[in-house]
């Protein structure tokens, strides 16, 4: 999965960690492919980064330009996810939203790279 | 790896995405285990969760109880990288530094569910 291409900061990010119950669920993939093109679709989507290592374990960041558009996409992907009983496919996880107020790369230490 | 067991917001958070360059770099592991040592024995350290996939695109994601705390480790860091090369290791990466506002679990919507 590529990198997103952001704008400075600041803008929000909702980080999610999650343990997958079982590799293989039935559904799993389609479901989460939907979430990823409900959350594409929502307005102040600014990108998605995702990880996942061989043990289940994995990290979907998504980006966001206001709270606001983090609450209205959480209310449709709460929906989402009862309706196809997202639950069953975790173990557990967990969400943290927050608010990007520096950022920098390999090679590109952006602005104020002293003050960070 | 597990999920770190952290306080309630706020408190601050480092995402780093990453794409490595070579999955059997030489070094690479004992030098991440090194880093990952080092941000465990700052001052304000909360917690670390990481994830990568088979590709060789990873998210790590660290948390600290101030923006100086944070300042600490990258000083850190960025020292214990140049030392290791560690440039070498990385196609790309992106870091975001952020300051976490809410959080919630599966099975816990935490306080005021409603409000976000």
């Amino acid at each position: 999965m590529p990198f997103s291409a952001l704008p400075r900061p600041p803008y929000w990010t909702t980080v999610f960690v999650s343990k997958r119950r079982d590799a293989d669920h039935a559904g799993y993939q389609a479901a989460s492919d939907l979430l990823g093109q409900l959350s594409a679709a929502q307005d102040g989507f600014l990108g998605i980064e995702s990880a996942r290592g061989p043990d289940g374990f994995g990290i979907t960041v998504s980006y966001w330009d206001s709270l606001r558009a983090i609450k209205n996409w959480k209310r449709q992907a709460d929906h989402k996810l009862a309706q196809e009983n997202g639950a069953a496919w975790y173990e557990h996880y967990e969400v943290r939203i927050a608010e990007v107020k520096y950022a920098y790369s390999l090679g590109d230490h952006g602005p104020g790279p002293a003050d960070i």
